[in-house]
């Protein structure tokens, strides 16, 4: 089987392309790797410049696009009949004809839909809807998230900045390189670098880009029009991992255990949370694994359907490839 | 007139030295920095061992405490009549006869109190309540806030342990200096390093001491017995300054230029909130500075009456020393 991957120099599709045999299961997968431009990868493979291989591109079973939303659209209009796109762009997420999956949450839609598209969701959305999926059987009536999110999920770009100003750490930051986020990040915290996005109704351009999607997107893939959802999305300066602070008011009282036990029987979801240890999730444990790490796990001092919790991914794996390599696997287990 | 500071050679008491002259607006100040062994400061002034120094401590018109609760106890202990010790741990800081005082918030509580102590609130809070005080007069119904605390918060020790690890930055962090906060703080994000207390009515350690404090100090600060407050609480690698995401519930509808314009015109408050030039409260910008900055001040997309900003404030500064610093200054106005 042949799997396409444009984008394969970012830092998904390098996910992507390292993850394929592992999470597939299968090693006799052909990975072909696509890009703007012809070039040899480190490890001597020939990247295809996209734009000059649609044949190629056509013989892949499954193409994932880890490029941006123009991509995904050049590629959408030049897929064939049996082919599948997994798009980790937001192209097509809130297209209502294309399923926005994370397998463990609504892979069940992988069963029957009518488009050669998949939606990836974004990576935030991704990581709190495996998390929420765990106790959604006691009815989600309200979420409030405020996010840690790294350097790397505004890709290589960002990711090189970040590491050129921890090498000056010691100069006074404003010396530092800072084009992509228009400001310090290390040492330091800042609002989402994606655009502010205009809101029609409150007339506003309050809330950015990267919080619309996570309001929006989460709703697609719980199911759930009327979640009442609030999202702060935030940059700290971690290489790779998210971490989310989730606040979460629950239709029906539940004791801690149980909250527990939800989130322990989860599947993708790895309880991390030894309070007398100091023990929890943070970006660097939750670094290169597929599993969203859970802790912090707190009922409210004062209502009891009200629930805290702390969670981290890794935005690269669960966040982009892996989901995107999970909904390849459903589909082919699907048939 | 003398200002005693014990604990000088903290990260908190060297701030207070530093500032006490620029925020009494008094050049003619004299500072006695006290600490735990007699030695002398960088600019060649003596600092004098606290237990063999009762008499010069009493000679002090009011003692700031920059050390800890131990100290607190110690000093209150030998205070003489006519001497108040403004007080920065948390030793008294919920003891009913104690003011918890944040000038800008409840100031007032300080022309008419029975105690020689005034407790300076845990910086956390105190930042917190400039910006609610601002918007109090809507009705504070539930407040949930998720902070990004810096290194320094943890005093010279906790900013130590970030710098050495941002030293090696490049080094596998398996291998870096974790004794204060027990894993890697630089590139990463963890949850607050302080203790996990156990909580009697839920019978488990959930909340970590720098939670509660947020809570109940903001409730007495605030005057709000009744409020509901919940707080995550989470350090992230920053040298200096704390940030905080806060969703507010208010009991009554506002406009969003209403809200702006409250903490335009409200006491100790910066507005920094430009989406389209994405200039938002950081760290960064707080640093060194007195105000708490105010930001992404937005209206929910669901519900009119809840609002979310996101501040940041200098932890040393208004959290701490100069939080400290004005309590006196309105003490010496009152006479």
């Amino acid at each position: 089987m042949k799997i396409g991957i444009v984008g394969a120099t970012g830092v998904v599709g390098q996910e992507a392309w390292r993850l394929a045999s592992e999470i597939l299961a299968d090693p006799k997968i052909e990975i072909l790797p696509f890009a703007s431009n012809a070039r040899t990868s480190e490890s001597g493979q020939k990247i295809f410049k996209l734009e000059d291989s649609q044949e190629l591109l056509n013989s892949c079973e499954f193409v994932i696009n880890a490029a941006n939303a123009d991509q995904a659209i050049w590629v959408a209009e030049r897929l064939q009949k049996g082919q599948i796109m997994v798009d980790n762009s937001s192209a097509f997420r809130m297209n209502e004809m294309v399923p926005l999956i994370v397998p463990e949450v609504n892979g069940e839609l992988l069963k029957d839909f009518n488009s050669n598209i998949v939606a990836n969701p974004n990576c935030t959305a991704a990581i709190l809807c495996v998390a929420l999926n765990a106790i959604a059987h006691k009815g989600l009536k309200r979420i409030v998230v405020s996010t840690y999110q790294a350097a790397s999920g505004a890709g290589l770009p960002g990711l090189e900045e970040l590491k050129s100003q921890l090498r000056q750490w010691e100069t006074p930051s404003e010396k530092w390189s800072t084009e992509v986020f228009g400001e310090a990040l290390a040492l330091n915290v800042l609002s989402h670098n994606s655009m502010a996005r205009l809101d029609p109704e409150l007339d506003a351009y309050l809330y950015n880009d990267e919080e619309y999607k996570v309001v929006e997107e989460s709703k697609k893939i719980l199911d759930l029009d009327d979640l009442w959802i609030s999202a702060t999305c935030v940059r700290v300066p971690v290489i790779r991992a998210h971490a989310e602070s989730v606040t979460v008011d629950l239709e029906s009282e539940a004791t801690l255990q149980e909250i527990q036990e939800a989130f322990a029987k989860a599947p993708g979801i790895k309880i991390v949370d030894e309070p007398m240890k100091r023990s929890f999730p943070s970006p660097q444990k939750a670094q290169d694994q597929d599993d969203v790490l859970v802790g912090r796990i707190r009922q409210d001092l004062r209502h009891k359907k009200t629930w805290h919790f702390f969670i981290a991914g890794d935005q690269l794996r669960k966040g982009a490839a892996t989901n995107a390599l999970q909904i390849i696997k459903a589909l082919r287990e699907r048939g």
